[in-house]
């Protein structure tokens, strides 16, 4: 079985290790070989706007899939519909936040308050309506914080208008969560729909830092699947999908969809009976999926903008690392670590210590 | 850090696999190109009995390793010492069956007797000092049971010397066990040692079928470290070695060693907490070695001359699937796959049901 990968990064990277050992071989698409998964497997390199590259890879595989969902609509039109897994449609409605949240909307999915916004008159409309503290973000292209502007008073609608302006724009209002969590699930090509145990997400500047699993909230669990659920089934979708969602006195607030592996289920690749990426990979290809129960507590820490000392991260017990193959730069996710610990206050205890670690080491967390 | 890697078999290509997350970049040195390490990796492509493309990998990375341990003495020899881990010594005593039982005999590690053989005389000697039965074997090159001929009476001395004559052979007294064993121990450059849980393991025609583990003996467990202890620092050994023996009577009898990974290891990809893959290389790279404890009982089924249906495969959970990438051909190890089980009769139980399914499926098991 050959796939397809659109974009080359971390994502794509794990997808194509969790390949090899299915006898999966993997063919990337990104703008330079030098990537993530170019290190790892043959790549393509062209824009991802220039279809002719897009239909060059779709002749070359089987099924073509994504690690990243803002793929050009018109480049998604020229694909063969039945080799793109998830479908074109999950990927254009995750592309616009608008969209988003009107399927959230539509599927009686809780999400915040939103008003499109295209001019300063709608702003102020919007502003109006919804009320301050708000959120105005991009529709599109917004990703780990980008593209956004947190208005707490009147006074920050003109600084924000004049940093977005330009795009489409969305206001949101304002949550006032206690906790952010994500559910993963997978979809298969036979309907069958299996959820790996909710992740509890910690956000600085709008990018994970690091996340622990499982959070264990039956409550909240039952909610969440019954969400991403809805979800799966309105897109026919296959693969994986991750949904994000702010706790709010026990309730779920969606806040957005990821139709791809997702940065909150790394620990799954030792957390899990079956990692987010190979379960992915078992969807798009028709294979059955994989248990999604946790090997026990887990945590992940993400290394932004720098890398952290292999040698003395190796020397925390039953601490397993992952380097991307990427150059460091300020904000840029380079790898991540995930823990296993017997118990959830020996995980949060030795979570705390290395993120302490990390960060006299020079670590963004 | 780049590794080369002599030889891009199975071995080679689920350490270049376990490199890839910490950052250790694999380049493989094989005959031809497409190999399970080549599919996932560089390569250089060169004939082992040349020492120019040794040089150029050795001079392209920071340490050179092996999937295979007959690497001409002469290329070794070329290499420079230090980039070499384990060490030429290492490879070239495990490249004869009389230096390797001469060392274990050195190091009081019970082995089974032995005579060299270069003659018929030589062998009608040896027969009459040993006795029948006993196994003629290759000297070197010997693997899966190939270049050996079981001697089991006066009659069968004539047929073995003409179907092995040529080689330089050795007779060795043929060992009645009651189970085979290997025990996998990992050395780093700081002398520092680990072991795996002992694995037992089943072959026929010479080849390894399944293993089971962890094989809970604290005695055995205790005599084999022992053993494998005297071996690594011998050897000033660096990376993981495996030394497979017989169990006679709660004794163990040395039968062989491999200086490198080693196939009765597989299970611990899933079913230890560092795989002897990044064990052995976090040993050549001079970082700390890992954890080796089995997170459960594991069984590991070699998947030879076919591979089974892979949607069949999967049904069963947490099974863990290995393909190699390797076209079908008798007798040809193509992958294997993992149980991870939650008490070891579950797990014989499962694996059990397992070989039946895959024999009836085709498998030379």
């Amino acid at each position: 079985m050959k796939v397809g990968i659109i974009g080359a990064g971390q994502l794509g990277r794990m997808l194509a290790l969790a390949g090899y050992p299915l006898g999966i071989e993997p063919l990337f698409l990104d703008r330079t070989a030098d990537t993530p998964g170019g290190q790892v497997g043959p790549i393509i390199t062209g824009d991802f706007a220039d279809s002719t590259k897009a239909i060059e890879l779709a002749g070359r595989v089987d099924i073509v899939t994504f690690d990243w969902e803002n793929v050009p609509s018109a480049t998604l039109a020229q694909l063969p519909a039945h080799k793109v897994r998830p479908c074109a449609r999950a990927l254009e409605i995750s592309q616009d936040r608008v969209s988003e949240k009107a399927l959230f909307r539509a599927l009686d999915i809780p999400t915040s308050e939103f008003a499109e916004v295209d001019s300063r008159a709608d702003l102020e409309r919007a502003v109006a309506a919804i009320g301050l503290p708000a959120v105005l973000k991009t529709r599109r292209l917004g990703y780990d914080g980008k593209g956004q502007a947190v208005l707490r008073k009147a006074a920050d609608i003109e600084p924000g208008w004049r940093k977005l302006a330009g795009s489409p724009l969305v206001l949101e209002a304002f949550v006032p969560f206690e906790r952010e969590v994500s559910l993963i699930g997978v979809r298969g090509t036979d309907g069958a729909i299996a959820f790996y145990p909710l992740t509890e997400n910690a956000h600085t500047g709008g990018i994970l830092r690091y996340s622990r699993a499982p959070c264990r909230s039956p409550a909240l669990q039952r909610l969440a699947e019954r969400h991403v659920r809805r979800v799966l089934g309105n897109l026919e979708y296959v693969g994986v999908l991750a949904l994000e969602f702010f706790v709010v006195r026990g309730r779920l607030i969606a806040n957005e969809m990821a139709p791809r592996v997702h940065n909150s289920g790394h620990w799954t690749i030792e957390g899990a009976a079956t990692s987010q990426f190979e379960n992915h990979l078992r969807a798009i290809c028709g294979l059955e999926l994989g248990a999604t129960l946790a090997r026990g507590p887990c945590a992940m820490i993400n290394f932004i903008g720098n890398l952290p000392n292999l040698a003395s991260a190796l020397h925390e017990p039953d601490l397993h690392f992952h380097d991307y193959g990427k150059s460091p730069r300020p904000g840029r996710k380079l790898g991540h670590c995930t823990l296993l610990a017997p118990t959830a206050a020996s995980r949060d205890a030795r979570l705390a210590r290395l993120l302490r670690k990390f960060r006299r080491e020079g670590a963004e967390l």
